[in-house]
This record gives C-alpha cells, structure tokens and sequence, in this order.
C-alpha cells in the first residue's frame, strides 16, 4: 500500500513510519508535516517527504496527490496550545481536518477515490462528570477546546464514512507511558517523568498523590493501534466510527511499586514529592479507565503490565 | 431585553416573536431570516427586520450591531436539504454557527459582551443502535449530516460558553405536532398529516405501521421552551449545555385514538393507510421516547396528552 502520514515528525509519526517500512505494509511512503519529516533509514521504496500546514487551501490537495490507499491523520497542536491560542487550535486541529476530508470528497466525486482514515482522536473527548469505568457509550462533554476539536473531527470522519466517501475510524489514544525525550510542561508530563527520570539518575517531580489513576499505553502499543486501524475490516463499526484504545489502568502508586520491581529502591528515591495544586485539579478531571470491549472485539491488544512498559522503554532506550 | 431572533421567517421564529412581544419579554426585536421576517403585530418597541444569509462573512456581526441580550438561533436547513446538498448543509448549519459564535467572541474580546445564546439542536443528534428510552447522558451519533451539523454546533456552543464568551443552551426539540400549514415530503410529515388532514375534512396518508412511536411535542411547547430557556440561570448545566426537550411519547395507534375522541369516527375514516418501505426505513431509524430530568429539573414542561395536542390545533385553526 502508499501510506500518508499527516504529522510524520512527531514522536508517533516517526515510530508509525518506521514501523510501516520495516513490517511490510507499505510499499510507499509520503510523510507531510509543518517541519520536513525524516524518511525511515533502510526503507528501499519510493518515500516523497513534505513540510506544509494543512490548515492552509491546497495543502491537503497536494498531499494526497499520490491517492494514498491508507492516510494517517496524527496532525495536531496539544491540549494546553489549543486553550491558550483558540483560533489557532480549531485552524490546525478543525480545520485542516475538514479540509482534508473535503479534499477526499471532491476526489471521491471526481474518480471514486475512497482510502481507509486512520484518525488519531483523544480521551480529551471526555469531560467530568465522568463515571469510574468509562463505557464505550458514553457522552462525549470534552473539557478542553483541543477535546472539543477532537470530537467534532470524530463527527466529521462518521459522516464522510457514512456517506462513502472514505473508509475512516477514529482512535481515543492512551496516554503515552513511557514518553521518551525531555521533560516537557504537559500537566500529564509527571506520568512519564517518574519513570523516565529516575532511570536516567535524574531526579522526578511528582506534583500529585499516589492515589491519581489515569489510562496508559506504551508508545509501541500506540504505533501498533495504528497500524492494526489500517488493516483490519471497519464493517461491524456502524455510525460508531471513533473508538477508545484498550490501556492499563494504574495509579501513581502502580507506576512506582513497577518502576522499584525493575530498577529498584534507588531509583524510586529519586522521585520527590511536590504537590501542586494546579496540576492535580487539572488532573483530577481526567478519565482513570475506560471499558474498551470494542475495540478489543477488533483484535487492539493493550500492554501487559505497567513493569512492562518500564521495560519497554528500559529496551529502547539502552538499546 | 433585546432579543435577536435567527430564523425569525421560520414556523417556531414567528411563534416566537409574537410570544417575545406579548409577553412582555422584549423590549425591542432584531429579526432576521433569508427572507425578510414579518415584525409582530400589536408590538410597540423598536424592531429590526433584515434577510441576510448568515453563512456570509460579516452578516453575523450586521445581526449583532445592537448587542441584543438574547440571542435565539433557529437559522437552519431542513435535515432532508442538508442530506441531498453536503455542503449547503455544512455551510448553512455549521458554518454559519461558527461565524455567529466567532462575532460573539471577538465582541467579548473587545468589549466583554456576553449574551445569552439558545440553540435549537435536534434528535437527529442520535442514531442506531438506540434503547428504547434515551437517557440524557446518551452518546450522539447521528445518522444524518443534518443530525452531524447539530451535534457539532452543540460541542461549539458548549466550549464558547465554558470559555465565557457567551452563555449558551442547546434545546433539542421533539418532533413538532401539530404541525400548521400544508403536507409536505418531509419522512416525517404523516405525523402530523393523519391529524392535520381529517381536522380539515381530507385524506391523509399513513405510510408506517400503528406501532411505530415517536417524541413530539406541540408549537406551543416549543415556543415555550425556547422562552423558558431564554429566561433560566445556566450554572447547573456545566459542561453539558444541550438538552432534550420533554416530550409526549405516542405511538401511531395513540395518535389515532387522540383524533378519535376528540373528532370522532368520521375523522379516522379520513387516514388511509399506504405502507411505503422506503418512509418505514428512515422512521425505523428514530427514537421512541427520551429520559428528560434534566430539562424537567430546570422547568422545562411537557404537554399534558396527545388529546391536549389535537385540542390546541383545533383552537388555533380555528380560533
């Protein structure tokens, strides 16, 4: 199949593009984003790369130029850039994504085109009051305006689907555990940093208690969500067109009690508590598990354990 | 106040001016529809009337120039127009709620204008596979682009209220009955055709099975709900500003009865029935009959009978 990767830069898009080059899937490769993606090392098929903003007419045109079987949609700004520039998020996380299915429509209209979407929403979509277990029913009252954005890209992508005019699916990632590279200052940052860090002999800052769940899947499970989103047969979704992935459920307490069977007391000293107030009532917003009997009737498989996704990123990044 | 009324020319915007000026709610009137509405009658405050396509840039900020305090936005394309012409169904009724939602916001930015803006939404927001009765946190997943508009209208009202730029409510309205005026090739029109009709002494088709159930509620009703929610504090509804609207559930049968005991024999003789798969398909698709204690809570009422419902037709028809 040619796959297009629209966000092919960050960390998913480039472990997406890897994986599609080295499990077979692809035979050829476009890869767009705002900064000019790297094309996979060792991948011998025809790979065009692109720096553009979809936002703008005719980006999403030219994209697609090469009617791409199987369109990954991860392009975005986050959840704290969308609340704190508003016109910027509904242009780059609304927008471009309308303008992409449009441009899919009137290459529908014109030639049959049809390629499988591939759309990477968010549990952002959920917002308080929200049940222990959330179900795959479940109202979607985002919080956010990225989460806002989100949804009415999963209403957009069932409707276009509905109407034939691509064969989408939707998917509500996990949040990611562990997240390699740098501390950054996403109020979910400490999830992966007190793992992260401690492994590096660095010193974590824990901002929230123990006691905080929330839902996690490592970064492979998430290239791997994507991957099987692309391959599998979408008839049994019906209108229902975005799923929640499969995760584990863990507290802060699980993440620990994972992080001292694999590396140990020394490392679990290296966290250090500082409660901040700020970040725990955002958190405390945040969904803490999900029942995603959907998704796993669809063959998604969730990580093992939370040790396992320790030493996941234990392999990766020793490696 | 001075209320803006969108969609002013419509069947439910004129009931509404009229109710705004006889009751004392509006101390002046905008009105604006594609064509130019009708000021109410007997109303001495100032009123403004003006056609203008609202999915025009700038027209919503022209509607706004007077700041009204309460805005009714009813503007809309019918579901059947919004299947048959894509994008004159996203351009009428999202774009133009966009645009709306935007003027409001940068006149907050610039001058913290905050009104109260109510939405008419509709259960075309929710689609198969659906229990026989909605609950109120059911999720939306429309089998209509007309149903996709609305839901993603009421995420946008939802986010722009959470923001503080306006303080807004959706209604999603019962299906109307009686409704006044001629037939028409809405799938929907029987019900109110097989009462309608024999009232004024003609045939009328049934083209579903007696059993077939549906959620309506009168024109009175539904003027009221728009005034009630114009004049109610908002604080209770947090995240969720969309509601269903209380309804009568009937079924076909409970229909025919209504019209037999309040007309007799004769006007039941006047329903011939014409079983047409293709109208059962589509009302096959609806819902039966909602969970409305939310909209109960906050006073929202219902109609007493489907008897109440013919009674009202007959004294408006005939008063």
């Amino acid at each position: 199949m040619h796959a297009l990767i629209l966000g092919a830069a960050g960390m998913i898009g480039r472990r997406l593009a890897d994986a599609l080059a080295t499990q077979g899937d692809a035979r050829s490769l476009t890869l767009v984003d705002v900064v000019e993606p790297t094309a996979p090392a060792g991948f011998t098929g025809p790979v065009v790369t692109a720096a553009a903003d979809l936002s703008v007419p005719g980006a999403a045109e030219a994209a697609l130029i090469g009617r791409p079987d199987v369109i990954f949609h991860l392009a975005a700004i986050v959840s704290g850039e969308a609340e704190a520039d508003l016109e910027k998020g509904y242009r780059v996380n609304l927008d471009a994504t309308r303008l992409l299915l449009d441009a899919i429509r009137n290459a529908h209209a014109a030639e049959g085109y049809r390629p499988r979407v591939v759309f990477t929403s968010s549990l952002a979509v959920f917002g308080p009051p929200l049940p222990g277990v959330i179900p795959d029913d479940m109202i979607l009252t985002p919080a956010t305006s990225y989460g806002t954005q989100k949804a009415m890209g999963e209403l957009l992508l069932a409707d276009y689907s509905r109407r034939g005019f691509l064969d989408g699916i939707g998917l509500r990632l996990p949040t990611i555990c562990v997240r390699p590279g740098k501390p950054n200052k996403a109020a979910s940052g400490f999830f992966s940093g007190i793992i992260r860090e401690p492994l590096a002999g660095q010193e974590a800052v824990l901002p929230v208690p123990d006691t905080v769940r929330h839902w996690f899947a490592s970064p492979r499970s998430a290239t791997e969500y994507l991957l099987h989103a692309a391959r599998i047969d979408l008839g049994a979704l019906g209108l229902r067109r975005s799923l929640t992935m499969p995760g584990l459920s863990a507290t802060v307490a699980d993440e620990i009690e994972a992080l001292r069977r694999v590396a140990g007391d020394a490392a679990v000293a290296l966290i250090r508590r500082a409660p901040d107030p700020a970040i725990q009532a955002i958190v405390e917003t945040w969904p803490e598990a999900f029942d995603t009997r959907r998704a796993l009737d669809l063959g998604f498989k969730a990580d093992a354990s939370f040790d396992a996704l320790v030493e996941l990123h234990i392999a990766e990044t020793q490696g």
